[in-house]
């Protein structure tokens, strides 16, 4: 699941058991249900995002990660540092293949640029500032432009913190915000990873899959100026003092012991209304898969002989098949459900609750019908511009994004657009230069073919005259026609070349008034279109921010009225799982279930010597030979390589610390089950399952690779 | 593993959870843990074997099975039954793969040749009889003569109740005797098997393994005359009256229910010494796989474009895979485990114990240190002569066997060799009529020369003068002339012919002198040296029989010492086993483990339309179309079709019937798992499940198949 637990946050539902992405605050309202589950702290004592053990927990930026040293060791998965140590590999020193390790400090390398590691420093419950008084009464766009306004003030002034970065997250469908501080460390070096053939083990192959033996685990280190700031790489940089940092447990866990995981869930969407479900279900997902197979197809068809564009595609085709596993996995768990019979009946519950009293049918009952319209409003919409947004050529939307740039950057910066910031200009910079590894002229071409033809194929009013006139699309056009309109404007355009698009980044309006590059003159004609459609869209969204958070606010006192505690969906913001050590009663087929954990002669079996099951010579000779260190268990009579547990993560928990009931590390969560993946909707407590690399295979493995260094610093021995 | 539990006694162990195979008489010494297990009824009251259950449970000789109605009919497994499907099968009516139903009593057909119901009537002790004062006294081939004499007269004088079939049947390692009286029950009908596609669903493939999906059942009747006496087939027989049945469970069991199988396991191995452990793992069971894998791959290859010869030996071939199945996983086993160390541990502590007081001492010891010379004596023997026997040619073996069954013939019947006295000679006569079946002359011919090439290899000291002579075998002989040599026998040989063999049957031992057969000459010419080599054996058997019996007495002490029952190894005799339903933490690859049941997703999973997984497609329509019926159980969403419980069985348990808490019927025993194999010698409490047919299988399909007859008749509807 690699991609989905990396990241892929509106709105969650009625909480089962070991369900639950629980905000640190809120842990008093749980502190029974922790207890009788196995945890010997005091759930009281783990609420203070700025102490033990939350604080320990960092983001990587769509990866969680922990502090494991008080000398800024992190330890993540392999595949969250997987482009840092590709960064560091040349065809003579394969680090990729061969693993890393820095024997001391100074070997330790720069991970890949843009790497961050971002420590919180403070969290505060800012709804009132968000929606304060004048924007309480506000609706529709003017609302969103409010909310939008106070946002950016808020993160603004925080900024002035130099080497802090701000965000204001929604909770609740956008009932709550709170306002988040975080040391953004950008020094960032890569301190060890084991060979492909351990921290990728089983590769595509095993993904989403149990019976599962990788080891998916790496180092990295955080380095901050003498004084103690963010800085960026220098070597008179020195590692950061943690003020927390996770012990490693002794003892392994066994079956059935408590276990929590911290870490930044991405997204989940399980308090979305039934006609949300339907509507994703029986036409988002589906339509979707369609179009990605199709994407994917093509891309293998304009790729097939040529390395070059093998290389730039290899990552995206890589995303492209890990969205379609993802959705084919939860279209297939919707299939075999009655999750669509429980969230309507449940919905029907709350709605004949809003009505059963004069007060609550004052406080909800209009928003509740009005948010069904709306959302019908917004399902219509993307449903009319779905072929449109398909048909969009990746070349114009980036000219179009940069328009956009050079348009706000005529306002000051703190009225400018979010995302059209100043400290949005490193973005954009990195990302006209990414293209250079990430875009083939031709390919795109096909790609824009294959969706323009499909576009084009639309009756004249389904269509938008607009962007048919900005790239020249008339009634009627064939392939062929439509192939050669978009061969005119490949061959005219300048923005293949990397000087001319970094040319466009911040640069005046003027500048691209006076381009004759197709691509730019099309943003720029559209440019008054797009701005009305946002408009437009942002009116719905603004009644759909005040309406949902309505539907929210009952939702929440309709639980808490039944003695439910309510988490919020997982918006990438730090949250704990907890649940147990856990196999599952039916396994991959009739008859077969799983066993919580896997060990060292999985290794042995699956090793093919090649590819994705490349085992390393020593590892298996270690195996072989039974030097199983200090860390066999004898039930398994081996060493235990992953575990299962009922943790509730999902995109954005790669590299989450788990740790057992004294909140001492156990292992690192990397990846969710297949038949999980429906969890991210409704969650099911029978299939959910979090694959775990175990520390005791993490620790023999290490020692394995000689990195004694590294466990004489996390205390190992 | 078919074969395993339909039957391939002398000597058990330390007694583990789950394990053990009690005979009825000994419940009441385990009553407090059958109780904790689960058992609702009093074990006090299960203990007679003329009475429920016990007296339900019948033999079909080699397979298990249970009286289902009060008039007479016999549920057992499909594979128990086969012959008698294939009996009755033409070309135009194939009962083998259409499944067999008889609609009413007049319907039923007679099941194959020589099939018999075994109804135990009477179990005595009679070790006093058998080892009275006299034999006690003796030694040797005297005592072994004294304890077979003894034995013939207690079953002849027990079989002049006409219509029984009685045995004395060794326990405790020849310690103790019973003699057993049986019911032989001649008209044996077969009333309804399902179709092979059900009943042998998964074949050889699925043999021994998990998950599994077999509906291995079928049903005989029993008959007897009008007046109820034991008769062969008559139309004018009746069903006979069963005093005691077996009622079916209206509700099916659950994971963790107890369970308990009653049935006839043939032979374990658990009392047995180290050094005859060591000598099976090490030497036997390698050497009978070298030497199997060896007869196969002859067989193989000599019938290869013989289709006439194919027919012939399918069936030994089938054999020979099972136990080189069986043998093979037994040796994996053993190689994985520290059996030898524990047996060797158990056993030292079994000698300390004799030596630590004088009493035990003189009483033990000096049978203790007798016991392992004799053991060592005769392992010598085998290995000696072990190419001797391999090197035997089957038409050798038959003219010896017939040339026997002549000179004893001549001697009064109570005096003559048990397996050669007058009750005997019907076997005779089915076996020399059998090899029409089962015997093709180029084939054996092949055997032969393979097995002589290595025999004569031998140094001549090595050899066996009397059997050289015999065949002619001379020093040095090459392939070439062993060939030679071979040809000359089978061209001259007179047994290939039916009416020649069937006139040897019981004949005097004249004819045999007059021979002219080859074969027969040699029989002749050998006699006075196999009488010699038979006395050795005898001999050195009756030293062993005292001295064991000597041990197993002092085992047991040891063990009632340490407050355990002991229960004797499988012996072919009536046993009860305990357990509970359980599914396995470790399955068929690292991180899986075994659910306890299946359902009927996995038969849909493995239909191929064809071959082993050729479900009905009655069958697959009806589990695409959900009609479960009342046979569903929520927790599964489906049917459950085979299950697994700690149940200790081994060969001769197929078809065991196996009940509920309250003694109710919940399904059929009908396999057990490759890596089980092994507790025939130690038994594996982690590892050893037995395969049961789930009785809601079992009666879903027969709804389906229309057997509502049977379901009235059973009271199930």
């Amino acid at each position: 699941m690699k991609k989905s637990l990396v990241l892929l946050a509106l709105a969650s539902s009625f909480a089962c058991a070991d369900e639950g992405m629980w905000m640190p605050q809120q842990l008093p309202q749980i502190a029974p249900q922790l207890s009788a589950a196995g945890l010997e702290l005091d759930a009281n004592n783990l609420t203070k995002l700025t102490e033990f053990p939350a604080a320990a927990i960092v983001s990587l930026g769509g990866c969680s990660a922990a502090f494991v040293s008080p000398k800024g060791l992190v330890a993540t998965n392999h595949h969250c540092v997987y482009n840092s140590i590709a960064h560091n590999s040349t065809a003579d020193n394969n680090l990729l293949a061969n693993g890393f390790l820095a024997a001391t400090l100074a070997d330790e390398v720069p991970a890949a640029p843009g790497s961050r590691i971002f420590v919180t420093k403070a969290v505060d419950n800012v709804t009132a500032q968000i929606i304060d008084a004048n924007t309480a009464k506000l609706s529709g766009k003017k609302r969103l432009d409010a909310i939008e306004a106070n946002q950016k003030a808020l993160v603004a002034q925080c900024e002035q913190d130099a080497g802090h970065r701000c965000t204001v997250a929604a909770y609740y469908g956008s009932l709550e915000y709170y306002l988040i501080k975080q040391l953004e460390i950008k020094d960032v070096r890569l301190v060890h990873a084991p060979a492909e053939g351990v921290g990728k083990f089983g590769g595509d192959t095993d993904n989403w899959m149990w019976p599962r033996h990788t080891g998916d685990y790496s180092f990295l280190r955080a380095y901050v100026s003498a004084d103690g700031k963010s800085a960026d790489y220098s070597v008179d940089n020195v590692p950061y003092q943690a003020e927390f940092h996770l012990t490693l447990a002794k003892q392994g866990v066994q079956e059935g012991d408590f276990v929590m995981a911290l870490g930044y869930p991405g997204r989940t969407n399980r308090h979305r209304l039934p006609s949300e479900v339907l509507e994703t279900f029986e036409w988002s997902y589906p339509a979707l898969v369609q179009n990605v197979t199709e994407i994917v197809d093509i891309i293998n068809q304009h790729t097939a002989d040529n390395t070059d564009a093998q290389l730039k595609y290899a990552s995206r085709l890589a995303g492209l098949n890990n969205v379609l596993k993802n959705r084919k996995g939860m279209l297939e768990s919707f299939a075999g459900s009655d999750f669509l019979a429980r969230k309507t009946a449940e919905h029907q519950a709350l709605s004949q609750w809003v009505n059963s009293n004069s007060s609550n049918k004052k406080a909800y009952a209009k928003d509740l019908t009005a948010i069904e319209k709306l959302l019908q409003q917004q399902q219509q919409q993307a449903r009319a511009e779905y072929l449109l947004n398909n048909a969009t050529p990746r070349l114009l939307a980036t000219a179009r994004s940069l328009y956009r740039l050079a348009q706000e950057g005529t306002k000051p910066d703190a009225e400018r657009k979010a995302g059209f910031q100043q400290r949005d200009i490193p973005r954009y910079q990195a990302f006209v230069a990414g293209m250079e590894r990430n875009f083939a002229a031709h390919v795109e071409q096909a790609l824009d073919l294959h969706q323009l033809s499909k576009y084009a194929a639309l009756p004249k009013k389904q269509r938008n005259a607009d962007f048919d006139k900005a790239l020249g699309i008339k009634e009627g056009m064939s392939t062929a026609q439509l192939s050669t309109l978009l061969q005119t404007l490949y061959s005219n355009t300048t923005l293949l070349d990397l000087a001319q698009r970094q040319a466009l980044v911040a640069a005046s309006p003027a500048v691209f008034a006076a381009s004759e590059d197709p691509f730019v003159k099309a943003a720029v004609a559209l440019y008054a279109s797009d701005l009305k459609r946002e408009a437009e869209r942002e009116e719905l969204n603004g009644k759909i921010q005040q309406a949902y958070a309505s539907y929210m606010r009952a939702k929440m006192a309709f639980m808490q009225a039944q003695g439910q505690a309510v988490y919020p969906d997982a918006n990438s913001t730090l949250r704990l799982t907890y649940g147990h050590v856990k196999g599952r009663a039916h396994g991959n087929e009739d008859g077969n279930a799983w066993a919580p954990f896997t060990t060292l002669r999985g290794i042995t079996a699956k090793a093919t010597g090649e590819g994705e099951f490349n085992a390393p010579q020593s590892q298996l000779d270690a195996i072989k030979a039974g030097n199983y260190g200090p860390y066999k268990v004898d039930s398994l009579k081996s060493v235990p390589v992953n575990f299962l547990a009922t943790l509730d993560i999902t995109g954005g928990n790669s590299g989450s610390a788990v740790l057992n009931s004294k909140a001492e590390l156990v292992g690192l969560a990397f990846d969710g089950t297949l038949d999980s993946i429906i969890s991210d909707w409704d969650f099911n407590p029978d299939n959910t399952r979090a694959i775990m690399v175990d520390h005791r295979f993490m620790l023999w493995q290490m020692q394995l690779d000689g990195a004694q260094n590294l466990l004489t610093e996390m205390g190992v021995n």
